[in-house]
């Protein structure tokens, strides 16, 4: 088994004072060994998800299921198989997908997402979807887990595996980011299968992904200014997280981070509706992080980021250099690593890690075992 | 046009103090309104939606866009029409719709739900797909809107309209339960077109639909134990709204309409969620709100409610009087009037509306016309 206590001795760190901050400074290797495992150069090794790899030709739409973190994963690959493929694409919460009566229709690829492979609903989601079927339905089953013997694995057709090695933090990290990674060899995958992708399309995305370890680790160099940054989060209760797009799952995932170990009270938003609701929230008391990598919603998200400042609302905003957006008065910027918005989620998931690893430490909370939290959840 | 100044005199608010008070007590009414325009005893008008209903009978899977309130009503549909018809349903917010690639199929139907008929991601949701889909696409376009004369009804092929009246309250309550008694509407009038119901099916969820009205009224008599419990409120920051299936696009209401007029951050959970994060904010000072309809995930629900009072939480449960939940210290217990499960969402929606308004009255916040926020979010 990996399970291993939290507070063993600090050599087990690595030198670092919590499991969380080794894990996430561990990224850069993680997702050079996850890449590596799926591409050599500019294409997809052929042998990529094994045998079974050829039945991905017949599938006609995607069906993630997912808790937590993992779910957060599963909604950036939709964005991914829905603009590169053009594959319709669903995600559910696991608890929720299990419990109603759900259509899954004929040639779908189910994916199971879990870094435990042990995770109860999840499980219990693919068992219910498996007793229900008939080989007519021509389902496909593929699991990403970063335990190789998990029960997720045993029970699927296809396996792809996160080489995040072993994650000790309750809060999740490197197995967060190595996920993505994977799910975007699942996409080149599924596109060559199909013909979704020309070569040179494959290759652009393989490129676009090999710059990621780099910029992730250019990324962990913004620790000292998040860390001044985080002394403006311990007082709060309250904090709003926004993204648009691509970055939306990745604004839910920086709240619950934040949620997880600091205990504040973060909450993640699409951008564009705060005007449905949200905005009530805003005064000089909170706190509003926005992630805004270069893509194509940005002149929108810079609209949303006026509203916010018009009520007084007090902008922590993760940009890309080129985005324009300054540091003023209650706007403070930090600039992230350039990188191509298709793959900018995994870069700018550590400035909100890095975020919350340093707002929970100020606050004295138990950041590798938060209160109340287990780090599997293996029952319901 | 149907602006009306929320200042006008108390005369027209019907002897309320405030417009969402009275437009909360005319819902029994609205409601009732809303079925007869679709349904006479059991069954459901011949030509109801009009000469191109025939149209419904080629879908083959529907797509819901909308935002705010709107979009939790969408929510709930999805579910009817998986679980009634067994036809794929997806929701999406609209601003997230509109600027990612997302793949529409052929012979989709494409739901607009807007109150106004005039919000601007909406619409502009809906033009970008009008101008990306060729005639073979085959696709149709349905508009659920409060205002007939609107832009959204203007430019769809089905209209399908609440009868609500002119709502003023910017916190929207009658508007959001007729959208989903018309909902329903549709769910039958699809399941008729494509032979997916019975008639003793329909009939059957017709009767069930009739109940709603006095449900509702029967709901709307909780008021002052509602308000007095809303007390518990008003000095906390914090809240969470659990549900489960159907109540958690509820929950997800209840915490917007909290967050709206009351300027409490309140924020809605899938309760099968808890263990995977949202757990470490419950302490004693955190507020639980559920909502524990009378259906197959009652067990589940108790379940987790239990974790909340591991952690100290204070629950405020809103039950069926069958439940068996029962009031103990620090577990607050409301009896929702008897009602179908699968209707349930409306009338459970009634407290929800009722805890926030009296919540906001305790705060002295300006109910009808919260801060920052518009009644229809007409620009970006």
């Amino acid at each position: 088994s990996h399970e291993i206590d939290a507070s063993d001795s600090a050599s087990d760190k690595g030198g670092y004072k919590h499991y969380m901050l080794k894990e996430i400074h561990e990224q850069t290797d993680a997702l050079t060994r996850t890449l590596a495992a799926g591409i050599t150069g500019d294409s997809l090794h052929k042998d990529f998800l094994g045998e079974q790899a050829h039945r991905l030709a017949h599938v006609k739409q995607i069906q993630i299921i997912a808790c937590g973190t993992s779910f957060h994963a599963g909604m950036v690959a939709r964005y991914w198989f829905e603009k590169l493929l053009k594959l319709p694409c669903q995600v559910e919460i696991a608890s929720e997908f299990r419990y109603r009566e759900p259509v899954v229709l004929p040639n779908t690829l189910l994916v199971c997402i879990s870094q435990s492979g042990e995770t109860a609903d999840t499980l219990a989601a693919l068992r219910d979807v498996k007793a229900q079927s008939t080989l007519d339905d021509n389902l496909l089953y593929l699991a990403l887990c970063n335990v190789k013997t998990s029960s997720l694995i045993r029970e699927t057709d296809l396996h792809l595996l996160t080489q995040a090695g072993v994650e000790i933090g309750v809060a999740s990290t490197k197995a967060f980011t190595t996920q993505l990674a994977a799910l975007m060899l699942l996409v080149l995958k599924v596109g060559q299968e199909q013909n979704r992708l020309t070569p040179a399309e494959s290759a652009s995305i393989i490129e676009q992904l090999w710059h990621v370890p780099n910029a992730v680790n250019e990324a962990l160099a913004l620790d000292p200014l998040i860390e001044k940054m985080s002394h403006a989060f311990v007082e709060r209760r309250h904090a709003l997280f926004l993204g648009r797009g691509i970055e939306y799952p990745i604004a839910l995932e920086g709240a619950l981070k934040l949620k997880e170990i600091s205990y504040i009270h973060a909450e993640g938003y699409a951008a564009g509706e705060l005007k449905h609701g949200p905005l009530a929230l805003v005064d000089k008391d909170m706190p509003v992080v926005v992630l805004a990598a270069q893509d194509d919603l940005l002149d929108k998200l810079k609209s949303n980021m006026q509203e916010v400042q018009a009520r007084g609302g007090e902008l922590f905003v993760f940009a890309d250099v080129d985005s324009e957006i300054k540091a003023e008065e209650r706007v403070h910027v930090l600039y992230v690593p350039k990188i191509s918005g298709l793959v900018a989620p995994i870069v700018y998931s550590i400035p909100m890690q890095l975020l919350s690893y340093h707002v929970a430490v100020l606050r004295g909370t138990d950041v590798d075992q938060p209160r109340n939290l287990a780090k599997s959840v293996t029952v319901e």
